[in-house]
């Protein structure tokens, strides 16, 4: 799809290489609702929160947002009090430039941890990055936004209320759950319908829940992570009639479900995607938590690697989850071929089978519990050599 | 030291190639007390469990025990009834062969997972298994029970109770926390001292609490895990006088943390043995789990292998472990060598003064959390290409 498919009424993107990143890539980006936006965000839940988490955490209360802006190249985490003043001179340079209120504005940031902002960098830039502003502009914002990205991620939903057409448009970055010093997990999603806050904020919820929080890279979570979401309202309407109001939550689920997917295709140094479906669980915390266990698991992940069917290490993962489960009820597939009936291996050509299946670049990892009805998935990849090498070398 | 150093008064060992392991190297192994010995067992938390725990777990409640029966290139796991029989005709196979009741054999297992044991190869190795008995064979023992090891671990301490000279002999096996196919982590410590069934239960949970359960090599637990003691009371006495119990404990702990660090620093692929110790937690689980977090962070791990003191990640792996901090005054160091303060980075001498440490084969990682007096500690290793390796082409 062309960069200019990727355009939404009302909103504008610009980017610009600040220098915040040595290569002269672009690095600083800026996203401007031309109307006051409803926003609703959801950010990390690690304890050590990056200065711009702490800002925009904070502005978003006021509920009305006109701008983000976001840099990579620097996550301004564990920056104490000068990292807070800097994520705020920030805002408010945004603001001055755009002619809006610095409380209007949310910051994020990605990259090197540890370390303050350059602030004369970002005050050079504010004037281009302002004046470049463009309809055209969101998928630079995309690119801007990358570290060890390999390629930018968007995606975009297109609806239909009160016969007029509306968008949903999403961009992200993040090629590990916590990228390299927590370069992190970023989303924005913009749409020009009209949704009060709180209706906006539990859709932005459900569809997290379903879809962010359901993928895993390497286990860990970052300080730095957000989801943002803007809705500028300009296909004005009063709230949005049950039915139609699913249909938006459809949308957007889907939208932040495919930028999921993204982020695990580009996961640092995955060579394949694997969905973990977990059935017949009792509960549906221990749906899950087996979902989630076998996805994190190292030594799962270096099997799907291997291309090998091993599920003994799955069974393992499984036994120390902490689930209700019978060892001897346990089913497990692999792309529908089946290779654990009741707890027992079924043999050598179905995993032989079922390696066939695991040199595909995407396949599906079923296990079904067999003591209730309780259903989850996360989505993961596979731990290699280039993993380890990106996050072994990352600093030198 | 030389192999017969390793011996201890009343115990025998032995071990054959039975061809369980195709390369013809030694994989079925005997430990054999000539007298009735108090036992003492810690099994696996997996709800998944092998065979030979469970006929372990229910023989050793007999309270006393003659051998120990071990093979590796099978971990008779996830075999269901089969396997449950298998182990059976083992333990009697053995008790034919000593003159002894199959109740008073404790049965280990180590290899590829899912296979039934080939049990013609164990019944015609099982004359000359017996027959080889030796008091010198317990070195042998610890090399038959070998998988990706790459070198046997034994460790003893000597005492004196009463005037007279007394043995703790240990030996273990694995390479990672769970092994791929799990093969596991195995530890047998024999002594020839008296303690009654409650006294050595005690001493031996507390000593496995700070030893095999204050390591991680990849954060998995095993089906198979098990640290058997036996106690054969030749030095006859009554129960130990407190201050001689405590000497014993000391004793059987140093011994069990020798073992669990060479079983780190033989972690698959592993170059660095790493001491993660945190104190000034608010709470004793606190201290526990923030040194489990960062300890098996697969960020931190990377870190460590590319000698980078990637502070950062320490900082998010105890932001997201749940325990009660605060940013601003945690403390990190490397070997002495202060990389944080306060929550901030200390700068880039320090930081390069800590690469330097970090080149060496083992260093501490202090973290001081200034919330309370609770201290633990994890030892762990490095995430390395080659246990990617390893462990993605195990059975291939």
């Amino acid at each position: 799809m062309s960069g200019n498919a990727f355009k939404i009424n009302g909103f504008k993107g610009s980017a610009v290489a600040s220098g915040l990143k040595k290569d002269g890539e672009l690095d600083l980006a800026l996203i401007y609702s031309e109307r006051e936006a409803v926003a609703s965000g959801v950010f990390t839940t690690n304890r050590v929160k990056a200065a711009p988490v702490l800002l925009s955490q904070r502005n978003i209360k006021n509920g009305r947002i006109k701008a983000i802006v976001v840099n990579s190249g620097n996550a301004n985490a564990c920056t104490g009090n000068a990292g807070l003043q800097n994520a705020r001179t920030t805002s408010r340079l945004v603001a001055e430039n755009l002619g809006i209120e610095p409380g209007e504005v949310l910051v994020a940031s990605t990259g090197v941890i540890g370390a303050q902002l350059d602030m004369d960098l970002i005050s050079k830039a504010m004037p281009d990055l302002t004046k470049g502003l463009s309809s055209e502009g969101i998928p630079r914002v995309a690119q801007a936004m990358m570290t060890t990205d390999s390629f930018p991620k968007i995606s975009q939903f297109e609806g239909k209320f009160d016969g007029r057409p509306y968008k949903i448009l999403g961009i992200a970055k993040g090629a590990g759950m916590i990228m390299p010093d927590m370069a992190t997990m970023l989303c924005f999603v913009l749409t020009d319908l009209y949704l009060d806050a709180k209706t906006l904020g539990r859709a932005v919820s459900a569809a997290v829940e379903s879809s962010f929080n359901r993928i895993s890279v390497d286990g860990d979570t970052s300080t730095n992570d957000m989801v943002l979401v803007l809705a500028n309202g300009r296909t004005e309407s009063s709230a949005l009639p049950l039915g139609d109001l699913e249909k938006f939550n459809k949308g957007l689920t889907r939208v932040m479900t495919e930028l999921a997917t993204m982020i695990v295709r580009d996961g640092e140094g995955a060579t394949k995607v694997v969905h973990v479906e977990v059935k017949g669980a009792a509960t549906t915390e221990d749906a899950l938590t087996a979902a989630r266990t076998v996805a994190n698991s190292c030594l799962v992940k270096t099997a799907l690697y291997g291309q090998d069917p091993n599920w003994g290490r799955i069974m393992a993962a499984l036994g120390r989850s902490g689930i209700l489960m019978q060892e001897d009820k346990i089913c497990i597939w692999i792309d529908g071929i089946i290779i654990v009936e009741g707890g027992l291996g079924t043999g050598e050509m179905a995993e032989k089978e079922a390696a066939d299946k695991m040199t595909h670049q995407e396949f599906v990892l079923t296990i079904d519990l067999q003591q209730g009805q309780y259903e989850d998935r996360i989505i993961t990849c596979d731990l290699t050599h280039e993993y380890i090498t990106i996050n072994a070398d990352y600093r030198t």
